[in-house]
Protein backbone atom coordinates (compact mmCIF):
# COMPACT_ATOMS: atom_id res chain seq x y z
CA UNK A 1 0.00 0.00 0.00
CA UNK A 2 2.54 2.24 0.97
CA UNK A 3 4.99 3.78 -2.09
CA UNK A 4 8.77 4.50 -1.88
CA UNK A 5 8.88 7.92 -1.93
CA UNK A 6 12.26 8.05 -3.64
CA UNK A 7 11.22 5.77 -6.78
CA UNK A 8 8.11 6.85 -6.92
CA UNK A 9 7.61 10.57 -6.47
CA UNK A 10 4.15 10.39 -8.77
CA UNK A 11 2.57 7.91 -6.43
CA UNK A 12 3.66 9.60 -3.44
CA UNK A 13 1.98 12.48 -4.27
CA UNK A 14 -1.18 11.03 -4.81
CA UNK A 15 -0.95 9.08 -1.49
CA UNK A 16 -0.33 12.29 0.58
CA UNK A 17 -3.32 13.96 -1.92
CA UNK A 18 -5.59 11.21 -1.35
CA UNK A 19 -4.62 11.38 3.31
CA UNK A 20 -5.29 15.13 3.14
CA UNK A 21 -8.48 15.33 0.79
CA UNK A 22 -10.21 12.59 2.99
CA UNK A 23 -9.03 14.74 5.94
CA UNK A 24 -10.63 18.05 4.56
CA UNK A 25 -13.39 16.47 3.12
CA UNK A 26 -14.98 15.44 6.18
CA UNK A 27 -13.94 18.36 7.86
CA UNK A 28 -15.84 20.46 5.13
CA UNK A 29 -18.93 18.56 5.31
CA UNK A 30 -18.88 19.21 9.37
CA UNK A 31 -20.61 22.36 10.08
CA UNK A 32 -22.78 22.06 13.15
CA UNK A 33 -21.58 23.71 16.17
CA UNK A 34 -22.41 21.80 19.46
CA UNK A 35 -21.12 21.12 22.69
CA UNK A 36 -20.09 17.09 22.31
CA UNK A 37 -20.20 14.02 24.07
CA UNK A 38 -16.57 12.44 23.81
CA UNK A 39 -15.84 8.76 25.34
CA UNK A 40 -12.83 6.77 25.64
CA UNK A 41 -13.63 2.76 26.36
CA UNK A 42 -11.75 -0.66 25.99
CA UNK A 43 -9.25 -1.97 28.00
CA UNK A 44 -6.25 -0.23 26.31
CA UNK A 45 -3.95 1.96 28.45
CA UNK A 46 -4.46 5.93 27.15
CA UNK A 47 -8.07 6.55 27.82
CA UNK A 48 -7.80 8.96 31.22
CA UNK A 49 -5.05 10.23 29.85
CA UNK A 50 -6.71 11.59 26.72
CA UNK A 51 -9.31 12.85 28.53
CA UNK A 52 -7.02 15.12 30.66
CA UNK A 53 -5.01 16.17 27.83
CA UNK A 54 -8.15 17.14 26.38
CA UNK A 55 -9.02 19.09 29.32
CA UNK A 56 -5.12 20.77 29.18
CA UNK A 57 -6.11 22.04 25.51
CA UNK A 58 -9.35 23.36 26.89
CA UNK A 59 -7.99 25.35 29.50
CA UNK A 60 -5.69 26.62 27.21
CA UNK A 61 -8.45 27.79 25.00
CA UNK A 62 -9.72 29.65 27.72
CA UNK A 63 -12.52 27.34 28.81
CA UNK A 64 -13.20 26.32 32.41
CA UNK A 65 -13.01 22.43 33.26
CA UNK A 66 -14.53 20.43 35.57
CA UNK A 67 -13.04 16.86 36.79
CA UNK A 68 -14.72 14.49 38.71
CA UNK A 69 -12.68 11.41 39.29
CA UNK A 70 -15.30 8.29 40.13
CA UNK A 71 -12.42 5.43 40.64
CA UNK A 72 -9.17 6.79 42.52
CA UNK A 73 -6.28 3.96 41.56
CA UNK A 74 -4.37 1.92 44.10
CA UNK A 75 -1.60 4.86 43.38
CA UNK A 76 -1.93 8.70 43.14
CA UNK A 77 -1.81 10.37 40.11
CA UNK A 78 -0.02 13.58 39.17
CA UNK A 79 -2.72 15.18 37.32
CA UNK A 80 -4.30 17.10 40.52
CA UNK A 81 -1.26 18.77 40.85
CA UNK A 82 -0.57 19.74 37.29
CA UNK A 83 -3.90 21.04 36.86
CA UNK A 84 -3.76 23.39 39.78
CA UNK A 85 -1.21 25.33 38.00
CA UNK A 86 -3.82 26.79 36.05
CA UNK A 87 -5.45 28.18 39.02
CA UNK A 88 -9.54 28.43 39.40
CA UNK A 89 -10.09 27.43 35.46
CA UNK A 90 -10.02 23.79 36.70
CA UNK A 91 -12.25 22.29 39.59
CA UNK A 92 -11.15 18.38 40.79
CA UNK A 93 -13.35 16.65 42.32
CA UNK A 94 -11.13 13.34 43.70
CA UNK A 95 -14.46 11.40 44.56
CA UNK A 96 -14.87 7.91 46.06
CA UNK A 97 -11.48 7.58 47.59
CA UNK A 98 -9.98 3.81 46.46
CA UNK A 99 -14.03 3.55 46.98
CA UNK A 100 -14.51 0.33 44.71
CA UNK A 101 -11.06 -1.28 45.48
CA UNK A 102 -11.28 -1.56 49.22
CA UNK A 103 -14.77 -1.87 50.48
CA UNK A 104 -16.16 -4.03 48.32
CA UNK A 105 -19.51 -3.38 49.85
CA UNK A 106 -21.82 -3.22 47.27
CA UNK A 107 -24.53 -0.04 49.81
CA UNK A 108 -21.14 1.50 50.52
CA UNK A 109 -19.43 2.09 47.28
CA UNK A 110 -23.08 3.13 45.75
CA UNK A 111 -23.45 5.51 48.18
CA UNK A 112 -19.91 6.81 46.54
CA UNK A 113 -20.76 6.80 43.25
CA UNK A 114 -24.57 8.48 43.88
CA UNK A 115 -22.30 11.57 45.66
CA UNK A 116 -19.78 11.52 42.78
CA UNK A 117 -22.89 11.91 40.27
CA UNK A 118 -24.44 14.62 42.25
CA UNK A 119 -20.79 16.64 42.02
CA UNK A 120 -21.18 16.15 38.28
CA UNK A 121 -24.80 16.85 37.79
CA UNK A 122 -23.89 20.77 39.44
CA UNK A 123 -20.79 20.61 37.00
CA UNK A 124 -23.15 19.70 34.04
CA UNK A 125 -25.40 22.52 35.00
CA UNK A 126 -23.09 25.01 35.56
CA UNK A 127 -22.89 27.80 32.00
CA UNK A 128 -19.31 29.00 33.10
CA UNK A 129 -18.16 25.29 32.83
CA UNK A 130 -17.21 24.87 29.27
CA UNK A 131 -16.03 20.80 29.31
CA UNK A 132 -16.98 18.19 32.06
CA UNK A 133 -14.69 15.01 32.28
CA UNK A 134 -16.07 12.52 34.14
CA UNK A 135 -13.28 9.82 34.72
CA UNK A 136 -13.85 6.31 35.28
CA UNK A 137 -17.68 7.21 35.38
CA UNK A 138 -18.19 3.83 32.54
CA UNK A 139 -16.66 2.10 35.46
CA UNK A 140 -19.51 2.78 37.78
CA UNK A 141 -21.87 2.05 35.70
CA UNK A 142 -20.30 -0.96 34.87
CA UNK A 143 -20.69 -2.27 38.27
CA UNK A 144 -24.03 -0.91 38.10
CA UNK A 145 -23.38 1.76 41.21
CA UNK A 146 -25.30 4.28 39.12
CA UNK A 147 -28.49 3.85 37.19
CA UNK A 148 -27.70 4.11 33.45
CA UNK A 149 -30.61 5.61 32.20
CA UNK A 150 -30.15 8.82 34.55
CA UNK A 151 -27.23 9.17 34.05
CA UNK A 152 -27.75 9.18 29.99
CA UNK A 153 -31.28 11.51 30.53
CA UNK A 154 -28.45 14.13 32.29
CA UNK A 155 -26.57 13.79 29.07
CA UNK A 156 -29.22 13.91 26.73
CA UNK A 157 -30.27 17.17 28.40
CA UNK A 158 -26.98 18.49 28.70
CA UNK A 159 -26.40 22.49 28.02
CA UNK A 160 -25.43 22.52 24.28
CA UNK A 161 -22.92 24.33 24.36
CA UNK A 162 -21.15 22.01 26.97
CA UNK A 163 -18.45 19.52 25.92
CA UNK A 164 -18.88 16.41 28.29
CA UNK A 165 -15.51 13.26 28.15
CA UNK A 166 -16.37 9.80 29.78
CA UNK A 167 -13.66 7.16 30.72
CA UNK A 168 -13.75 3.62 31.53
CA UNK A 169 -13.67 -0.21 30.15
CA UNK A 170 -16.93 -1.13 29.27
CA UNK A 171 -19.17 1.41 27.93
CA UNK A 172 -22.78 0.24 26.43
CA UNK A 173 -23.81 0.22 23.69
CA UNK A 174 -26.64 2.95 24.57
CA UNK A 175 -24.20 4.85 25.80
CA UNK A 176 -22.04 4.62 22.32
CA UNK A 177 -24.97 5.65 20.70
CA UNK A 178 -25.83 8.77 22.40
CA UNK A 179 -22.13 9.74 22.36
CA UNK A 180 -20.75 11.90 19.14
CA UNK A 181 -17.25 10.37 19.49
CA UNK A 182 -16.15 7.52 20.69
CA UNK A 183 -12.78 5.77 21.12
CA UNK A 184 -11.87 2.43 21.83
CA UNK A 185 -8.76 2.15 23.35
CA UNK A 186 -7.45 -1.64 22.38
CA UNK A 187 -4.58 -3.04 24.32
CA UNK A 188 -1.56 -4.50 21.70
CA UNK A 189 0.68 -5.14 23.92
CA UNK A 190 1.52 -3.94 28.04
CA UNK A 191 4.78 -4.04 29.76
CA UNK A 192 2.96 -5.64 33.12
CA UNK A 193 2.55 -8.88 31.21
CA UNK A 194 6.06 -8.97 30.15
CA UNK A 195 7.22 -8.23 33.71
CA UNK A 196 8.18 -4.44 33.68
CA UNK A 197 6.67 -2.53 36.62
CA UNK A 198 4.66 0.27 36.87
CA UNK A 199 6.43 3.66 36.19
CA UNK A 200 6.13 7.20 37.59
CA UNK A 201 4.85 9.44 34.41
CA UNK A 202 3.91 6.32 32.67
CA UNK A 203 1.44 4.91 34.70
CA UNK A 204 0.25 7.65 37.58
CA UNK B 1 -21.65 -10.32 33.34
CA UNK B 2 -22.68 -7.45 35.35
CA UNK B 3 -24.81 -8.40 38.85
CA UNK B 4 -27.29 -5.79 40.43
CA UNK B 5 -25.66 -5.06 43.42
CA UNK B 6 -29.01 -4.78 45.01
CA UNK B 7 -29.98 -8.19 44.82
CA UNK B 8 -26.72 -9.69 44.84
CA UNK B 9 -24.28 -8.20 47.35
CA UNK B 10 -22.60 -10.72 47.60
CA UNK B 11 -21.89 -11.67 43.57
CA UNK B 12 -21.16 -7.90 43.36
CA UNK B 13 -18.17 -8.12 46.34
CA UNK B 14 -16.93 -11.13 44.06
CA UNK B 15 -16.99 -9.34 41.06
CA UNK B 16 -15.08 -6.52 42.38
CA UNK B 17 -12.46 -8.83 44.25
CA UNK B 18 -11.83 -10.26 41.09
CA UNK B 19 -11.16 -6.52 39.42
CA UNK B 20 -8.68 -5.84 41.82
CA UNK B 21 -7.16 -8.63 42.11
CA UNK B 22 -6.31 -9.21 38.49
CA UNK B 23 -5.24 -5.97 37.92
CA UNK B 24 -2.73 -6.33 41.63
CA UNK B 25 -1.43 -9.96 40.32
CA UNK B 26 -0.47 -7.90 37.11
CA UNK B 27 1.32 -4.88 39.34
CA UNK B 28 3.19 -7.16 41.41
CA UNK B 29 4.15 -9.64 38.53
CA UNK B 30 6.06 -6.66 37.02
CA UNK B 31 9.27 -5.70 38.88
CA UNK B 32 12.08 -4.67 36.32
CA UNK B 33 12.39 -0.91 36.86
CA UNK B 34 13.41 -0.07 32.68
CA UNK B 35 12.82 3.20 30.08
CA UNK B 36 9.54 2.26 28.22
CA UNK B 37 8.78 2.40 24.21
CA UNK B 38 4.84 3.09 24.18
CA UNK B 39 2.99 3.64 21.24
CA UNK B 40 -0.21 4.76 20.30
CA UNK B 41 -1.90 3.92 17.01
CA UNK B 42 -4.63 3.58 15.32
CA UNK B 43 -7.16 5.83 13.51
CA UNK B 44 -9.49 6.61 16.51
CA UNK B 45 -9.04 10.00 18.31
CA UNK B 46 -6.60 10.38 21.16
CA UNK B 47 -3.40 8.97 20.37
CA UNK B 48 -1.69 12.40 20.31
CA UNK B 49 -3.71 13.55 22.86
CA UNK B 50 -2.99 11.04 25.37
CA UNK B 51 1.07 11.17 24.60
CA UNK B 52 0.61 14.82 25.49
CA UNK B 53 -1.05 13.59 28.88
CA UNK B 54 1.78 11.14 29.44
CA UNK B 55 4.14 14.68 29.25
CA UNK B 56 1.92 16.36 31.43
CA UNK B 57 2.12 13.66 34.51
CA UNK B 58 6.21 13.29 33.61
CA UNK B 59 6.47 17.23 34.17
CA UNK B 60 4.24 16.80 37.25
CA UNK B 61 6.47 14.07 38.41
CA UNK B 62 9.98 16.78 38.24
CA UNK B 63 11.13 14.78 34.91
CA UNK B 64 11.97 16.61 32.30
CA UNK B 65 10.46 15.94 28.96
CA UNK B 66 11.12 16.56 24.60
CA UNK B 67 8.44 16.93 22.28
CA UNK B 68 9.11 16.41 18.40
CA UNK B 69 5.70 16.95 16.19
CA UNK B 70 6.40 15.25 12.94
CA UNK B 71 3.78 16.54 10.94
CA UNK B 72 1.40 19.45 12.02
CA UNK B 73 -1.95 19.23 11.30
CA UNK B 74 -3.81 22.05 9.16
CA UNK B 75 -4.79 24.02 12.98
CA UNK B 76 -2.98 25.09 15.22
CA UNK B 77 -3.14 23.34 18.89
CA UNK B 78 -3.57 24.70 22.04
CA UNK B 79 -0.32 22.13 24.14
CA UNK B 80 2.72 24.10 22.63
CA UNK B 81 1.26 27.03 24.25
CA UNK B 82 -0.04 25.10 27.45
CA UNK B 83 3.31 23.46 27.83
CA UNK B 84 5.26 26.46 28.31
CA UNK B 85 3.88 26.74 31.64
CA UNK B 86 6.39 24.51 32.63
CA UNK B 87 8.93 26.27 31.89
CA UNK B 88 12.22 24.53 30.68
CA UNK B 89 10.82 21.19 31.90
CA UNK B 90 9.43 20.92 28.65
CA UNK B 91 11.01 21.57 24.93
CA UNK B 92 8.74 21.71 22.15
CA UNK B 93 9.79 20.89 18.57
CA UNK B 94 7.42 21.83 15.89
CA UNK B 95 8.78 20.20 12.68
CA UNK B 96 7.70 19.96 9.53
CA UNK B 97 5.57 22.86 10.18
CA UNK B 98 2.30 21.82 7.66
CA UNK B 99 4.56 20.06 5.55
CA UNK B 100 3.64 16.92 3.86
CA UNK B 101 -0.06 17.91 3.80
CA UNK B 102 0.86 21.00 1.60
CA UNK B 103 4.28 20.72 -0.24
CA UNK B 104 3.11 16.80 -1.50
CA UNK B 105 6.92 16.98 -2.69
CA UNK B 106 8.63 13.74 -1.79
CA UNK B 107 12.07 15.01 -1.51
CA UNK B 108 11.13 18.55 0.58
CA UNK B 109 9.06 16.39 3.16
CA UNK B 110 11.58 13.47 3.59
CA UNK B 111 14.27 16.47 3.78
CA UNK B 112 11.85 17.62 7.04
CA UNK B 113 11.39 14.51 7.99
CA UNK B 114 15.06 13.71 8.46
CA UNK B 115 15.44 17.13 10.65
CA UNK B 116 12.88 16.21 12.70
CA UNK B 117 14.92 13.07 13.31
CA UNK B 118 18.10 15.08 13.95
CA UNK B 119 15.84 16.94 16.36
CA UNK B 120 14.73 13.85 18.11
CA UNK B 121 17.86 11.85 17.96
CA UNK B 122 19.40 14.94 20.05
CA UNK B 123 16.75 14.32 22.49
CA UNK B 124 17.55 10.98 22.79
CA UNK B 125 20.93 11.18 23.49
CA UNK B 126 20.51 13.47 26.83
CA UNK B 127 20.43 12.22 30.01
CA UNK B 128 18.73 14.97 31.36
CA UNK B 129 15.52 14.17 29.47
CA UNK B 130 13.58 11.59 30.69
CA UNK B 131 10.26 11.26 28.22
CA UNK B 132 10.55 12.10 24.61
CA UNK B 133 7.26 11.92 22.80
CA UNK B 134 8.02 11.51 18.91
CA UNK B 135 4.31 12.84 17.77
CA UNK B 136 3.34 11.41 14.31
CA UNK B 137 6.59 9.95 13.64
CA UNK B 138 4.80 6.82 13.06
CA UNK B 139 2.89 8.71 10.12
CA UNK B 140 6.52 9.97 8.91
CA UNK B 141 7.26 6.28 8.84
CA UNK B 142 4.59 4.94 6.81
CA UNK B 143 5.39 7.55 4.17
CA UNK B 144 8.19 6.29 4.17
CA UNK B 145 10.10 9.70 4.51
CA UNK B 146 12.36 7.98 7.12
CA UNK B 147 14.05 4.58 7.20
CA UNK B 148 12.13 2.13 9.62
CA UNK B 149 15.24 -0.05 10.24
CA UNK B 150 17.40 2.71 11.04
CA UNK B 151 14.39 4.40 13.66
CA UNK B 152 14.05 0.40 15.28
CA UNK B 153 17.82 0.61 15.89
CA UNK B 154 17.79 4.21 17.82
CA UNK B 155 14.93 3.05 19.54
CA UNK B 156 16.92 -0.37 20.77
CA UNK B 157 20.11 1.62 21.55
CA UNK B 158 18.17 4.33 23.81
CA UNK B 159 19.29 5.12 26.72
CA UNK B 160 17.75 2.35 29.55
CA UNK B 161 16.24 5.05 31.93
CA UNK B 162 14.28 7.25 29.08
CA UNK B 163 11.02 6.91 28.11
CA UNK B 164 9.92 6.97 24.50
CA UNK B 165 6.35 7.56 22.99
CA UNK B 166 5.51 7.24 19.38
CA UNK B 167 1.93 8.48 18.08
CA UNK B 168 0.48 7.98 14.72
CA UNK B 169 -1.71 5.70 12.65
CA UNK B 170 -0.38 2.80 10.60
CA UNK B 171 2.06 1.36 13.33
CA UNK B 172 4.76 -1.64 11.55
CA UNK B 173 4.66 -5.37 13.03
CA UNK B 174 8.42 -4.20 13.87
CA UNK B 175 7.28 -1.37 15.85
CA UNK B 176 4.99 -3.25 17.72
CA UNK B 177 7.10 -6.44 18.21
CA UNK B 178 10.13 -3.33 19.78
CA UNK B 179 7.54 -1.35 21.92
CA UNK B 180 6.50 -2.31 25.62
CA UNK B 181 3.33 -0.91 25.62
CA UNK B 182 1.06 -0.24 22.31
CA UNK B 183 -2.78 0.91 22.36
CA UNK B 184 -4.35 1.09 19.02
CA UNK B 185 -6.97 3.79 19.04
CA UNK B 186 -10.16 2.64 17.34
CA UNK B 187 -12.46 4.91 15.68
CA UNK B 188 -15.60 3.29 17.08
CA UNK B 189 -17.73 6.95 16.36
CA UNK B 190 -16.99 10.36 14.78
CA UNK B 191 -19.04 13.22 14.79
CA UNK B 192 -17.13 14.58 11.66
CA UNK B 193 -19.50 11.64 10.03
CA UNK B 194 -22.38 13.23 12.14
CA UNK B 195 -22.29 16.71 10.39
CA UNK B 196 -20.67 18.30 13.49
CA UNK B 197 -17.32 20.14 12.67
CA UNK B 198 -13.67 20.66 14.32
CA UNK B 199 -14.14 21.81 17.90
CA UNK B 200 -11.70 24.46 20.21
CA UNK B 201 -10.89 22.04 22.87
CA UNK B 202 -11.90 19.00 21.26
CA UNK B 203 -10.00 18.66 18.18
CA UNK B 204 -6.99 21.43 18.57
Amino acid sequence: MSVDPSTDPEGYKRQVEKIRASYEERKAAASAEKGLIAVFTGTGKGKSTAAFGMALRAVQHGMKVGVVQYVKGAIATAEPDAFARFGDRVEWHRMGEGFHWITQDAELDRRAAAQAWEVSLQLLGRPDVGLVVLDELIVALRLRQLDEAMVLQALQNKRPDQHVVLTGRGASKELIELADLVTEMKMVKHHYRAGIKAQPGIEF
